[in-house]
């Protein structure tokens, strides 16, 4: 059963872009065709918070035993938290041919990367590229520090985003959603995999 | 005024699997966002064909002299009469940062990418791929040389597809425009087209 490996799907972005708005706009669209991988974290629930969820909610001894055993596909320390993705979780899901959505910070990001470079990384990045040429079309109306600042956040951003295979813009979530959405249906279609599929096939003759 | 060169989008694939259909489908949504190249033929119109719009109609003697004058992006001979496509419309509407889609015989589909590696480069392909898993899933219940046959053809698309950057099913016309819409949506998400958009704006300054 010429089965293929699921594809990891990885957002991430800077904090503060709205990477959890536009992962839970994904998820409540009816036709989202993977699968989210629930992280685990070693802070409190807050309220309305429901474990197995939003996260799996683990003590600090359960998820330093994770890291030992090397039980986590990525994790890191934030504000003396641990966050980090499930690998068993990761890898029978892909097995089994789904995709897997992930949605995480830079840093774990990064380490995803290492570990899997065939994922599919997306980098969320602030409409700030788009405010940058629309005021640089209005120059001389502009103030010369509001642009020089816009151009040191563009630099920032530029530098972060170098490990990602796209950059999806979150003018709106809706928008940045569609174009998630359609890097992954078109990732389907790329001729490698494709060729792979048939190869898988012809071979299993 | 930072624009970016726009993307030359060659749909293509074996004769007979539905590109001119795939392609009048793609038109007629409200929302396409590329322009069609018009291709020229020294053939005669078909009964409700019109010059400019399914065609440029030429003589074999002007298509010729295009031909001297290197301003064709590809041409092709069918049959006793050439297809091509024009090149100074092609770079115009490039320029001007919208894209352009083709849509045409493999043998120009090799001509473009030859001359436009970084062209974006769709293979239409039938269904055979899916019928072939089905049959073989089947199997048992399919006679041996209907299935010899469909692993014939599956390894002549394979060898077919080699120089093409995705592999779109012909499953639905609808579905195969769905799918194309999405590439060329990733295509401009892709994190090097953004990364040369923020630097060309950075360098501008």
């Amino acid at each position: 059963m010429y089965k293929q490996r699921g594809l990891l799907i990885v957002l991430s972005g800077p904090s503060g872009v709205g990477k959890g708005t536009v992962r839970k706009e994904l998820f409540t669209q009816p036709d989202t065709n993977y699968e989210y991988s629930i992280s685990m974290t070693t802070r409190s629930p807050r309220e309305g918070e429901v474990d197995g969820s939003d996260y799996f909610f683990k003590s600090r001894d359960g998820f330093e035993r994770l890291i030992e055993e090397g039980k986590l596909l990525e994790y890191a320390e934030y504000v003396g938290n641990y966050y980090g993705t499930p690998l068993d979780y990761v890898n029978a899901t892909l097995d089994a041919g789904r995709d897997v959505f992930l949605e995480i910070e830079v840093v774990g990001a990064a380490q995803v990367r290492a570990k899997v470079p065939d994922g599919l990384f997306i980098f969320l990045a602030p409409p700030s590229l788009s405010e940058l040429e629309s005021r640089l079309v209005g120059r001389g109306t502009e103030k010369a520090d509001v642009i020089a600042s816009r151009i040191s956040k563009a630099r920032e951003e530029l530098e972060m985003m170098n490990l990602y295979d796209y950059v999806v813009e979150n003018d709106e979530v809706t928008n940045a959603c569609d174009r998630i959405n359609a890097i992954v249906t078109a990732e389907h279609c790329r001729r490698e995999r494709v060729e792979k599929r048939y190869l898988t096939m012809l071979k299993g003759e």
